[in-house]
């Protein structure tokens, strides 16, 4: 039986699965969620050993437990390790959902909840797959499954478990479905990632709050001087001004541009899609460029002072600011952090005090389009969507790849099905039930390809 | 009998009438204290009555209540109209008071309460020196108290009753002790306070939070804009960069100016005061004269995207910030608040929309030093500390005198017997024994000068 019809008849059940999974509200970030994250991986064990693994188990780790699960096929045969995350981002702007996050419903042909595309329901793609090869005979490789909980705060607890279950994980492949698609009609295959640097900064004046009218003019307001040090960390072409940051970024060849480029790309509908009258970012580059290929700096919150209703006439004696920059493979994220963390201080005007921690990093990475797997996954999504994957470069970060990549010594491919539209981090995240389906022809096709 | 030996004799009792003021919470602000509102003004009404009023009253407002209260002399003597307000700040963070709030302690010669300066320890001073002159027959002058419950909040509800009440309130002078002496050695007489102007901004970018990871780089972050654009209303000399800000500002005469240079001001004390290592502002001035006789710019609040624990790889749709402008007088705030939107309107990149929007104003004002008023009150404090005051310039803004000023006809008078160590806004409020009592002594003698 192909894929397709074996979803076909299967598609009532392997909804209320997911929908089980969905249900669990995994906020990794949130201590109040601590159980759910057990339950959850708790629910990928079972469903994993449900559709045919020899042994699957949850393993404690510094932070949120992995789930670990295995299906032994032939010892010669090539080994696929299947990642993927079961942790959510929060859900807050709560009233800006059309239905409770947490409650899974269909709407316009695709799955409304938090985690229903990242990473939940891509994930849930590969464990169907599997249980499809195992139940119909087919299954040809050795297959491993290694799902954290960490993935939406960097990977900590991962990252330190890795190096002592190197043997546990060791494959040929890192087989991962955790990104997007540039289009539903175009198929592509993200052959590098980018890293991150993620800070928090604080920025102290007066060791209390002042009353602006006494002092309004007078002091060092640390809003106003924390928002003229985040101004000046970008200039006027869109470069970021912290001393040696694009040191160790690599220029991409003028023919790796060009066959990048060739991906489409509608800036009209782009804008539209998010609703902005104009676009910025560096000078030199295409708006494709500056999200994927090349390092950005962004402030992911703010604040200080009187945010409540009404009006308070304080000078804070505190401002703070969460900052992240993308790097680009060969950026060393801790050397970036110390980079920044000097930059932010020499910055500084003497009448404030700065502190500057690194809350997480993670490197970008490149994976080769000559290789097996990639060439495997190129004509299995070919044939599912009838044209030619293209080769993408992802603006995202999945900090633990990177480290995978060098413990396991395998890189990782990635097939992702998602699409912009999913709104993955946002209120309303969905996944189109048509990406769904066609994602688990692809693996299924995959598998007979690799 | 001297006001000094009045005090002597009847110390306890003021303390534990003054007390019971104190211990009334009455948070304008919190609608939870609302009825505390109504209690506090009831008070006030029986001490005037107890203290020799012919008649007061508790009127109703939109808002919370004013207590009005007069005792006549003669129709021919000039009539003093005390002004101050019974309402106080918030007591958050709760937890950096030494003792409750509002349960009013003695610690180290000074009233440890919310309140305990700002405005009922101050307002108090003139309650008692109304009763010393009727008790001792020393009345020379028509005496009317007007009490307001909003003074915190922007004193809406008695800038909407002042007008249908210009009668009830007529007089000649406007009496107020809500301000502070420049040092507890040096009386300082302030002659004209600063207006305000207070706004708040809603930049908007995406229509949706958007991933860093896939749009960081390419499109305008709300956040990095936002503080763009704060930066830029601040150049480096300090100024404002609002069109038009300075058109209606009245440049100082040397000669002023020197004369409020007269008073000290220690630079190295005041940092160590507030614990900052450096002090800015808009060139060419003083610090002194900067928080005071200059207008000025300060971010009050700032949030957007994700302020909680961890870290969340957001670019968030919005970015707000509350910002206020002080202003000096002769210029208006609703001609500040339109010039304030139009500029902010301009600076914005296309990539983004801003909404601003004025959330309250007051004007500044001055007050004559030429006036017999001033003369006698310099006399009087001259009097009690030894020492002539200085004329100064407060940084502040009590919005709803400039409005008394314009509706009565009278120009108000700042006796504020409050120090920069009171903390009026801030945990641990206080009011030094010792100034509360120069402060009766001051007034009583202000009486028989003018």
């Amino acid at each position: 039986m192909e894929m397709k019809q074996y979803i076909e008849e299967n598609r009532g059940r392997f909804l209320e699965e997911l929908f089980s999974l969905l249900r669990i509200p995994s906020i990794s970030s949130e201590p109040a969620h601590k159980d759910d994250m057990v339950r959850c991986a708790e629910r990928w064990k079972e469903l994993l050993l449900e559709a045919g693994a020899d042994r699957a188990a949850v393993y404690p780790t510094t932070g949120h437990p992995v789930v670990f699960a295995e299906k032994k096929y032939d010892p010669k045969a090539p080994t696929v390790l299947v990642y993927g995350h079961y942790d959510v981002m929060p859900v807050d702007p709560l009233d800006l959902w059309d239905s409770n996050p947490f409650e899974p419903v269909i709407r316009d042909g695709a799955i409304y909840a938090r985690g229903a595309n990242d990473d939940k329901g891509q994930t849930f793609m590969h464990l169907k797959v599997f249980e499809y090869l195992v139940r119909e005979g087919l299954l040809r490789h050795n297959i491993k499954f290694i799902l954290e909980g960490e993935e939406e705060m960097g990977s900590a607890a991962l990252v330190k478990w890795l190096p002592a279950h190197r043997k546990l994980l060791a494959c040929d492949i890192i087989l991962v479905s955790d990104t997007t698609m540039m289009d539903r009609r175009i198929p592509s295959i993200n052959c590098g990632m980018r890293g991150i640097c993620y800070m928090e900064v604080k920025v102290t004046g007066p060791k209390k709050d002042l009353h602006s009218g006494h002092y309004g003019g007078g002091v060092y307001n640390p809003i106003n001087t924390l928002c003229k040090m985040i101004d000046s960390l970008i200039d006027a072409d869109g470069h970021i001004t912290v001393g040696g940051f694009y040191d160790d970024v690599i220029e991409l060849s003028r023919k790796d541009r060009k066959m990048l480029a060739r991906a489409p790309f509608d800036k009209k509908a782009f804008m539209e899609e998010i609703g902005v009258a104009d676009l910025t970012g560096e000078k030199g580059y295409t708006t494709k460029e500056r999200v994927s290929i090349r390092p950005c700096l962004d402030v992911n919150g703010i604040w200080g002072g009187y945010i409540g209703d009404g009006s308070k006439t304080v000078i804070p004696s505190e401002a703070h600011a969460k900052i992240s920059m993308r790097l680009v493979p060969n950026q060393d994220s801790h050397t970036i952090a110390k980079l920044f963390a000097k930059h932010f201080r020499k910055i500084a005007p003497k009448g404030v005090k700065v502190e500057v921690e690194e809350r997480h990093g993670g490197e970008g990475f490149l994976i080769p389009i000559s290789s097996r797997a990639y060439k495997a996954a190129s004509r299995a999504m070919g044939e599912v969507y009838g044209i030619e994957p293209v080769p993408s470069r992802g603006g995202g970060s999945i900090a633990v790849l990177a480290q995978m990549q060098r413990h396991l010594n395998a890189d990782p491919l990635l097939m992702g099905f998602g699409l912009e539209r999913d709104a993955i981090h946002s209120p309303n995240e969905s996944y189109l039930l048509d990406q769904w389906e066609k994602g688990m022809e692809s693996i299924a096709l995959f598998y007979k390809y690799y």
